[in-house]
């Protein structure tokens, strides 16, 4: 347990220090960060791959041979034994090159997407591709080396789960869009795009999470050009947040967006606060909280009818033409678009998904990096019905492959998919949920998903603690019907 | 050189961490934060005392017989050594204790000096005293167990060294303090008591440090409590302040203070960036910086030739009635106070040698800590002239001791020599220097503490550093002769 202590704190503090580095640090000093993160990394690493903790590791599951399962030291043990074994299977030669590669990487990639030119990110990107070939190959996989990556953030995830959850959720939502843009006069946003105070869109952002449950007592808000959320225990967890002078969305949606991050991490257990448990099970889960409060709580009908006037107390003269259904309609508009990070609740999945299918073809070798801007164009236009019009607005757009990160990209959808199953079961076992927003309270959901969910930490899988809630594993049927209803209404189909 | 990277690097997240708890971080997270922070003092003390780091020494010091003493190698190894030798002493269950007694300690101080009631904080006293025994014994000392306390602060220094230094300066100061204050009626201070917009101090303060040479892109400035400068490299060094709504000095003059700390360390030649040399070399050193640019050029009739009608332009109805010359004398005033973080520069050391006699006195047992609020209030009036009416305006003021400081406050009295004794040296060497701070120009004194003083970090220690400087070591006589000349004119003595 001391080892593993140290593991998690030295993971914490390097936490803190990325933190620092998008928030507050000078730019001057990403060199002297970097050798600080280094020394944090390779000692964690070398404490948890170390002869020693393989030997703690085997006394600790005889001794736990009969604990219970949902122990924190049965978890703990479980837990971290798959962290160990993921890492001691990557050479540390291994890992440094990906860390060199990485880095050189992201350099490449920013300049590429800044010249719009493919070309000169595709050797990195090849380079990446084969690395992430080989790191498959050191961790292991059954069937597929995307098993392995995909692996990495959702703990014995298959990349056929994820395909065939995809594989359902396509058709529908393909024609759910393409229902949608033939009625797309229905809905318009101008209203989001005027001229709105700073100050004011901060105070209003933090007003609502703050009536949301996150606590400022145990966590804080700042600014950061590319918004995230940060827990180093339950009592120091941080969003950040970026604001524009003539758009609402960012600071709103975005606050509710990390704060929906931040509540999970604000509500683990005591219990296993402070160690490697202490935090959420897997990305998928914690986007399906993010989602949650960003979307089927703060685009609601009900939340607006609470929140609009004390919106428009605020923005008196940008709000003056416009009432509670017209901004409901404004921030629930529909709209194929370009860049992920824009994409609205409908259009979203369908970014992953592409992205996901390219990821499988690539580690796969069956798609060459070569004719990647193809591919990505070809099926933009069949899934959003438009072609990207330059490789900075398509394949270029995210900073994900540049890092490595390949495997990931399924998890914003899973979250999507997560967040309405979950909430569906909230309001069978809390009727009360959607009344209680459209009066401004929000603490019957938050309690429900604190008690189902955020006390639990890591301790189970995705799939564990989805069928625990629900009794069934991720489905996508229950997003899907949460969207029809929705845009049923709002586009009259 | 790994192995003390390491531990450099260790020990620079650890302070990041620190500064973080003291600007930034929810107070309801310190027991999380001791958690990381335990971890890495831990991890840095077991790879530094380390069989390994000490057969590497051996190693080291072999090969490096012949290297130059001002090499980085050779200085590398020989400081680090002495970390080595002090940190291999201390048992690491007599760490422990110290940390948790420390912990408690701190506690029982702030309730006792809250409460005026110093019999409260007595035995806790009485303990930390006993551990700061057993702590020299430890360390090792050959004449005077305050050598090895001292000695954790300043390498090689002896009490016997402070004692010979205090005993010359004392006489003349206590004079010269009598002198001034028999016409304590020339000088008023009710200027600087005024209501000064917050916003404006601030916009001032950084004015000044910036043009003082405080680079704000390797730097930062936040709100503490306690102000205090932290580095954690030459490209990341952050100062606090403090802001009174009706007291300028404590933004003004605590600015130049700390950003005079921090331009020591953003001083620190590239070479020994980022390894354990790469900072100041010892607290007096350190204090010899930041009170030159708060009070030899902060508080100088040039700097406020130049400053005034900028201060004034910003605060025009509160410096309606003042000129530069009645301005120079109100933030030079002398006058005896009880609290040593508030009193001007004349009479500062005389609350520093007090604290060094009880100090001295207590290790060696001859003063017992039930004695201590008498002792300390006999030589207050005896120095001073005034006697403190209450023991949290006497002997529980400050939080030194109950944080197991002890050897800790000398460094502050021998900064205000050291500094009096570079600027002379320093005008020696460039005469220009006054009159270009009367101009507003500060790169001449700030290039010439660079070449001497900041370039070389840690590689030696405050005796080499200043004989090399200066031909001599600390002497009090240039600090002396600075405020006899600074006061003589003031007062008309």
């Amino acid at each position: 347990m001391q080892r593993l202590n140290d593991v998690h704190q030295l993971q914490a503090s390097a936490g803190l220090l990325g933190w620092d580095q998008q928030v507050l640090m000078p730019a001057a000093n990403a060199h002297a960060r970097g050798a600080q993160l280094a020394v944090l990394s390779r000692l964690a690493h070398e404490i948890l791959t170390s002869d020693e903790t393989a030997r703690l590791f085997e006394d600790a599951e005889r001794e736990l041979n009969d604990a219970d399962y949902d122990s924190k030291e049965a978890s703990m043990i479980r837990v971290a034994k798959k962290d160990y074994d993921k890492a001691v299977r990557l050479p540390s030669e291994f890992v440094a090159e990906l860390a060199r590669q990485t880095a050189v990487s992201h350099e490449v990639w920013a300049q590429a997407r800044a010249n719009n030119d493919f070309r000169a990110f595709q050797p990195t990107l090849e380079r990446m591709v084969e690395l992430k070939q080989q790191q498959a190959g050191y961790l292991g996989y059954s069937q597929h080396p995307y098993d392995a990556l995909l692996g990495q953030y959702e703990r014995d995830m298959t990349a056929a789960q994820v395909k065939a959850i995809f594989d359902e959720h396509k058709p529908p939502l393909v024609s759910l869009i393409a229902a949608v843009k033939e009625r797309s006069d229905r809905v318009s946003d101008a209203v989001l795009h005027q001229p709105y105070d700073i100050d004011r869109q901060r105070q209003f952002a933090l007003d609502v999470v703050a009536g949301y449950g996150f606590d400022f007592t145990r966590g804080r808000q700042d600014v950061a050009v590319h918004p995230f959320c940060s827990g180093f225990s339950r009592s120091d967890v941080r969003i950040t947040t970026r604001f524009y002078e003539d758009f609402l969305n960012p600071s709103l949606f975005g606050m509710m967006h990390e704060a929906g991050h931040g509540m999970y991490e604000q509500g683990v257990s005591t219990e296993i606060d402070g160690t490697l448990l202490g935090s959420g099970t897997s990305l998928s889960v914690h986007e399906s909280q993010s989602r949650m409060w960003e979307n089927i709580v703060g685009r609601s009908r009900g939340f607006w009818n609470w929140a609009f006037p004390q919106l428009k107390a605020l923005f008196p003269e940008q709000l003056a033409n416009s009432d509670v259904e017209r901004f409901y309609r404004a921030v629930n508009i529909v709209k194929p678009s370009f860049i992920r990070v824009e994409a609205d609740e409908a259009t979203y999945n369908l970014h992953i998904m592409l992205r996901f299918e390219l990821e499988m073809d690539m580690v796969a070798g069956k798609v060459k990096v070569a004719d990647l801007p193809e591919e990505w164009n070809d099926r933009f236009e069949a899934y959003l019905g438009i072609e990207p019009p330059s490789d900075a607005l398509g394949v270029l757009q995210d900073v994900h492959w540049s890092s490595g990160l390949m495997g990931y990209f399924p998890t914003y959808a899973l979250g999507n998919l997560l967040a309405a199953q979950y909430y569906r079961k909230a309001i069978e076992e809390r009727p009360n949920i959607p009344d209680d927003i459209a009066s401004g309270r929000f603490d019957t959901l938050l309690t429900w998903l604190n008690e189902k969910i955020h006390v639990h930490g890591r301790k189970f899988t995705t799939d564990e603690l989805t069928r625990r809630i629900t009794g069934e594993g991720i489905q996508s049927r229950y997003y899907m019907e949460y969207l029809e209803k929705k845009y049923g209404e709002i586009y009259g189909l």
